[in-house]
């Protein structure tokens, strides 16, 4: 079995997974948390709708970006590793249960 | 000019907009904000990729829930009133926008 | 009340709306159809799935498009009408249940 | 190396690829070419932007639901070929670019 790439999560049983770009994640995730609250602000502060919803939309497509990493450490990590290891289907459906949830 | 109903968001110049669930809306960007604190906490325990993608997919479901409701506010109010006093079409332009943000 | 702008529908009641670019629409939804014929005979014909994905991805998008161009005619004619004759309520109801289905 | 399941594309060398489920794909297409031959007519015939709307929406609906079913067989076949034969870096790559088309 060829090793994981840079982009790949390292998965251990029982299920722990280091997440290759972990400390980037974390401090995207810092700024995500940054961003709701200046949304929180927003509405206390009564500002213009149409501002507060460019702001949320700034703030999904973060969250967006994030998803997307997680998705790709996940498949070319632990989904690749259980397709190796036999597994393979029970770990696609498992995948395909998720990119359903994010997809439109 | 008939009354703004109790959905409608109550907007001033320069645009300063009361939303008119402001308490229940802070209160569920709190509770965001806490969802995004979990989900960063996840990576740093080193949690399951799937596990914390469903988390990132119950906090956007949630911003999007938050989203449409100030999008329901903006046009019973602001964008209403607008049209009302002749700027309806800016107003509508502004609200279109928007939209396109957040259509799929 | 000033006159609906180009591209505002024009509403009747019973409602009957003659879309401002009916030809255009029209032409664009005989090319959504060429896609579709196009995506059928990619699988008939044992195309490569990613290949038929990505074809499929394109005819989203140009549905998309059309749903947002229509959506601009309402709001900009019906919809707008509606406001300007008391009915604003309920066609911002209308709206909001459209805008619902088109959004992520 | 296990058998493919039955949902699992069943890919050759060029790239062609035998749906599992081609006919149900074929059938599934034609409804979808009707469907939008549907919202040509109601456009055509002057019908309600709002009535449209709801129709391009559940065309898309029908697209998104195809869309899902050939990820699944993709990567069922396809991509878990490609990942047990040592080319799943590549495979996992083409994956993503294709999930984050029809992610939100």
């Amino acid at each position: 079995m060829k090793s994981s790439t840079s982009k790949a999560a390292v998965c251990h049983t029982p299920p722990t997974v280091v997440q290759p770009d972990k400390e980037a994640l974390i401090r995207r995730l810092n700024r995500v948390e940054g961003q709701v609250r200046g949304v929180n602000k927003m509405i206390l502060e009564d500002r213009y709708c149409v501002d507060i919803l460019n702001q949320v939309s700034a703030l999904q497509s973060a969250l967006d970006a994030v998803a997307m990493l997680l998705l790709e450490n996940h498949t070319h990590g632990c989904m690749q590793g259980a397709i190796k290891s036999g597994k393979g289907d029970e770990a696609i459906d498992e995948l395909m249960t998720v990119v359903r949830k994010f997809a439109r």
